[in-house]
């Protein structure tokens, strides 16, 4: 396996399957990063194409867990020199990767993932093999994936300790938008209105600090996520405003908030009940193996053991 | 002292300042509460007319700490049995108990207070002797209070172990309207808009979980905050709805929400760096204390220990 970066999320990869006893190897584009990981043992290059030819040569899992601008290169590298290895990802915007994974022409052996574990924190060092244990990772089934790679990436997530949770890009990406782009959005806006407010620092508790605790994520990051996910981040958006605004209008007309109270108590607590169950029956490549995954997916299925595939012995 | 209301605030006041050696005597409407209360080891009583003729007897600190909505029934029969005594309460909404206690015309001898401390749970079983240790706790500095009231709330706070902010009961209102009631709201819109995505429920994780915590919380104590204090909270809520505008359409526009990212991460960590400062030089009942004693709230200072009084030994 072969993980491009070795950040947060690449490092802790490279520790997690390392551990599992599988053959990782990787590339990070700063000294230090490389060093770090060296230093601790594992197999790692500054020279991105070493890394690459070496992939090509041993039929090597691509792990992208580069920040997204810097995706577009990385993708014309691997077309260059690895364009047959099978290849998945880890960033959080699911729709935009895949556009740009087409348009380096390295759709046939794609697989979208997403491991959804959030921390402030950042580099090589900040990472551990733990860090996916329980964590749902999102891994695509869109109408293009390949059984073999979809495997592949799978068997990955479930190595790292993550419950796999089949979903569509798009689908992910209205998900992501309203469980993790716009609380960011929230917690802005309402950090900006308290300090606008002159005692509401000093009087601040638990609540508040708990509600702005996204807001301390680095601008750039939030910049990325949330314009990388546009296209699902607005409806989203507009559907938080138009509720607020309802409750707003309610509370200046009838000096109520029942309606919104009522609907928010009961959707949180909607999800505080909302069930998982285990996926077991879907044989990867099968008829319809990609819708059923999906529909399993959103109604709360995760895989925690590999399921089979149909080449694969039973 | 006497404290009317037996639940997890009231309660914990009865158990705090007992600690300290006070004589403190305890009112509760259900009988689950006083009983609960008695077989701890306080005195509790379920007959209110007793409790408020021994207030009159002793003056005693009467300290109101029932729901909102029992409060205008309370004031009456303190009107009628207990009229001179001194009074506090312990409210979320400032204003509106002041109008409350002035139009049962106990304004001259009452200190408006609020601890700011959130739990889901309520009870005499839920409350505990530490609960305000190192809290802010709100004491009204409103142009009408008296010097000695004023420092027997002090006192009351200090003795629980909370950290006193003295504030001005509007300027306590616009505070708790957006680091509190806004935050509900937000929580509740959030919560709604999640349950109606396919996918989000199966992907959230921890940001979303404490995104929507405070919905969680019973839809009609969320309205008695937020309706109880309209006034502060629709400028509030127009506020971070204005913001959110701005940010969809620059999203929309630009694809850019720079703005809204860099100003909220700002106004976050001057909030993480907000300094706290002791405030020491005010003498209660001086010229001006009321103002200089906002001033010093508002700038972050808290109370640590206790202010001398004009008229006290010094």
């Amino acid at each position: 396996m072969c993980v491009l970066g070795l950040g947060l999320i690449g490092g802790s990869i490279m520790r997690a399957t390392a551990a599992t006893g599988r053959e990782v190897f990787g590339y990070n584009r700063s000294v230090e990063g490389a060093q770090g990981a060296r230093s601790d043992g594992f197999d790692a290059t500054t020279e991105l194409a070493d890394a690459l030819a070496r992939a090509a040569d041993t039929d090597a899992l691509i792990v992208l867990a580069v920040p997204m601008p810097a995706l577009p290169t990385m993708l014309a590298h691997i077309r260059e020199l690895a364009p047959n290895c099978p290849l998945t990802d880890v960033t959080s915007v699911k729709t935009a990767v895949l556009d740009s994974v087409a348009s380096a022409g390295l759709l046939a052996r794609f697989v979208g993932g997403h491991p959804m574990t959030g921390t402030a924190q950042s580099g090589w060092g900040a990472g551990h093999g733990g860090l996916f244990i329980r964590a749902p990772w999102v891994v695509s089934v869109d109408d293009h994936v390949d059984p073999e790679v979809w495997s592949m990436v799978m068997t990955l997530a479930l190595d790292c300790g993550a419950l796999v949770v089949p979903a569509k890009s798009d689908e992910h990406d209205a998900a992501a938008a309203v469980i993790s782009h716009l609380p960011h959005l929230l917690a802005e806006a309402l950090a900006v209105a308290a300090a606008e407010v002159p005692l509401a620092f000093a009087v601040a508790a638990g609540s508040f600090r708990d509600a702005t605790r996204v807001a301390g994520t680095a601008p750039d990051l939030v910049r990325a996520m949330c314009e990388g996910n546009s296209g699902q981040l607005l409806p989203a958006a507009d559907r938080v405003i138009e509720l607020l605004c309802r409750a707003r209008d309610s509370l200046a007309c009838n000096n109520s908030v029942a309606e919104l109270a009522e609907a928010g108590h009961a959707a949180r607590t909607r999800y505080d009940s909302f069930p998982r169950s285990d996926i077991v029956t879907v044989v990867i490549g099968a008829e319809n193996w990609r819708e059923e995954l999906a529909a399993a997916g959103r109604a709360g299925g995760v895989i925690r053991s590999a399921l089979p595939s149909l080449d694969s012995p039973r």
